[in-house]
């Protein structure tokens, strides 16, 4: 009985519990998946985002979003082949293929030689659906890497016909930019895709009318940008699609046994942290967070077959969650007096400045105390030091101020110069730094739920990402 | 036998199973803790660090350090109770105790009327040995969050006493700073010390002298700062003490079946962070990672009974990998042009320009070409506005600069403005932007390796990390 129970003990068990936790790791594979890629988003937007939603509740810490909630973390590097800092074709070239490539390749290698074919195009082939989403415009690079092989992310219209080619389940969010070319002289992609047999809605309500059989579907928002994408959250109303209700549809439209792959993008999210503008950013990733909710629904349902994953393809704007003038200070509180994102204020900033009996600085401080309760009571009261930085943007717009080519690079950038000034002299307020309009190089957060979620945890480059995608899925092989 | 199979299957294998698989977990305990403390250290400070070694390889990426190869990282809020952005006393108390406090707070809790006793406390009185290090004074904010118990961080003379009764087997790094006091009135505590049965070395030398058996040891460097502080690394010659060294040491006196507990502070990292000084930050990362390197020597010895940690109590300075002026490019390699410290060159200044006739501005330029390689060629050349940062920098110490507080504020902050004018040069040309002289509320990055380590994934307050320590030693019963 001794020798027979050692037996067991030494060489049985060993193997029982072998086969039995190698089939338990087997057993489950993760065949629904979504992708969220928010552009330009790094750790400190997300705690930012956190500390502004406790503030609104009178506390000081952190509001977990429905991401930063998820079991998993981890931290990725994301540099290109040729620059530290990389941009969002190469990075997402990176977070869809799993290589490396070179600035402003979309879906190639470095070389640009050479197709590198997606996850997304991979699954595609092995007949999950696919749907592709971002609330910037569908041919921009994050999109647009997921189905499109081009050498330069420029080539709008080309990624266009790849994307009308990729003969994917659904498009959602921002529409065609160049949809007829640079010079408006190509066909319609419009026209193209419809030809191709893709059904396009415009805005909510065509949205909500299609049925869970519909399918080849690019659903696009009923108002556009020049850039043909949607406003951004701080300035949308009730006609533009959220992307919580992107995912929706897209869960109701691509669910199938097989399983899907549903990649959406919060790209608004880049283009407010280039203007350094921190509300319009904070309010487009409660944006994603609520998007991420609705994802989550689903994976509450199916909790052994789905995986969600949550990323970035770099930071931009180097923000951070204190400036010197503060000292150890904040007030994030202070940004629920900003009313319209940088962008909707520079507008309306030309379409009132180039009346010239609208010229005046009076105007320009009513416009800022409106719509950035800027020059306000207390904390909004303006120093003179702000005063000074807002008629130094006044005299600026003017062509009065006289500086160096690179305090204008580093004041105002390529953007409007006295909107830019009011949203930091809003942010400084509220406690926030930024140091750049471009992208930087800090490693961007991963956070994972579901199937195959321990794999994210560590510290990689965004290239695994996509492996341990497939990984989750058993498409390793 | 089809039955007794499925009863196998069904019933026995589970249960086998869970024994098997809850053994294993349970079977071991780690025993030998490193818990690594980089004050002011955040992900982009790591991040930095890692592409400044790349870059010295003439590679475009980022560089492993001993702990960023760690199988698990996580993220750590680290808020105060009455503030956002932390101290190190606040942090440090988190850190030690599991316990949310106030500003400045040393191990007591946020209303300063109850002691929070520290997990170093805790494995003391069970048996385990206690080491504690840093390179700043030993009874600065963060090493004495794990022995004191002091309403203000600023009761330095009250901390050292504390550090004298805790009764702890090995201190070690800097000294104690005020030893007889803020007036210097009071019983010098290294006397105290020694009559308290520790035995105080000196310098590298006495401490290669100990012996394994040598117990109660405060061993400190040669020469300490007015800080009682360490020198930073780019500052240090042979007669300073290195953290790998301590940590070394340490693990030789330490060494015993019962276990130990070692925390080590890489306190001068927050000083750099603290003055924006980009390369004397990254040396002090660098040794950081040369002393993890040394436990990871011994974890491997003791791969089931040892656990790693390295965090940090808070981000410094708002550091960038990228700034405006560089647009999307980096140049890390610049960083090796400068020679010595910010605060080494202060002291350069302060000692040239004490003697009225070196107080010229081409001296300055002298030097700060010598120290910094500003002024050089190519790269180094200075632009017409680097020149006039630097002139101004000049007539802000001459008192000429007519400046509004907010910008004396903002452009030297407390540094001497030459010296930090030109690390500020030098960071910009390497694509380093820094915003401000404080801390910032960015969560912490944190590393784990060994018994454990799996816990230390997510993202959570840094008050859990303790709580964690204490369950990876069976100790949270």
């Amino acid at each position: 009985m001794i020798t027979s129970n050692r037996i067991l003990k030494i060489v049985i068990f060993p193997v029982i519990f072998f086969f039995f936790y190698s089939g338990f790791l087997h057993a489950q594979q993760a065949k629904y998946i979504f992708y969220f890629i928010s552009d330009g988003m790094g750790m400190t937007h997300v705690a930012v985002t956190e500390a502004f939603l406790a503030s609104q509740k009178n506390e000081i810490g952190f509001e977990r979003l429905s991401f930063t909630k998820f079991p998993t973390t981890g931290f990725a590097n994301n540099n290109a082949l040729n620059r530290l800092i990389t941009c969002s074709a190469a990075a997402g070239t990176a977070l869809s293929t799993g290589q490396k490539t070179t600035i402003n390749t979309i879906g190639m290698n470095g070389t640009r030689d050479q197709n590198l074919y997606s996850i997304a195009s991979i699954v595609k082939r092995e007949g999950y659906k696919v749907g592709i989403i971002s609330n910037v415009s569908i041919n921009h690079a994050t999109p647009s890497v997921f189905y499109a092989h081009q050498p330069s992310r420029n080539n709008y219209y080309e990624i266009g016909l790849d994307l009308i080619s990729s003969n994917y389940d659904f498009f959602g969010g921002g529409g065609f930019y160049q949809a007829t070319g640079k010079d408006k002289d190509k066909p319609d992609l419009y026209q193209l895709a419809k030809q191709a047999g893709y059904h396009i809605v415009r805005g909510v309500d065509q949205l909500n009318n299609l049925k869970r059989n519909d399918n080849r579907v690019i659903a696009i928002s009923n108002f556009l940008t020049k850039a043909a994408s949607q406003d951004f959250v701080i300035d949308q109303n009730r006609n533009d699609i959220p992307l919580s209700l992107l995912i929706d549809k897209a869960i109701e439209l691509l669910d199938n046994d097989k399983g899907f792959f549903i990649m959406a993008e919060e790209g608004n999210h880049d283009w407010a942290a280039h203007a350094n503008d921190g509300a319009t950013a904070i309010w487009n990733i409660i944006g994603l967070s609520d998007a991420v909710e609705r994802a989550l629904e689903f994976y509450k349902e199916h909790p052994n077959e789905t995986l969600i994953i949550v990323t970035a393809d770099h930071e931009t704007g180097g923000i951070t969650l204190g400036w010197s003038g503060k000292n150890y200070e904040t007030d994030l509180l202070l940004l629920i007096h900003q009313k319209v994102s940088f962008s909707k204020f520079a507008h309306l900033l030309d379409s009132t400045l180039k009346i010239p009996e609208n010229q005046n600085y009076e105007l320009i401080l009513k416009l800022i105390n409106e719509y950035f309760g800027l020059g306000g009571e207390g904390e909004l009261a303006l120093s003179d030091y702000e005063n000074k930085l807002l008629s130094d943007a006044w005299k600026c717009w003017k062509g009065e101020l006289q500086i160096s080519d690179m305090e204008k690079q580093l004041n105002y950038g390529n953007e409007n110069p006295i909107a830019v000034t009011a949203t930091r002299i809003l942010n400084h307020k509220a406690g926030l730094g930024w140091t750049t309009w471009a992208h930087t190089g800090t490693p961007v957060p991963v956070f994972a739920i579901g199937q195959g979620h321990e794999m994210f945890n560590g510290y990689y480059h965004i290239t695994d990402i996509p492996k341990k995608i497939k990984m989750a899925m058993g498409l390793d092989k």
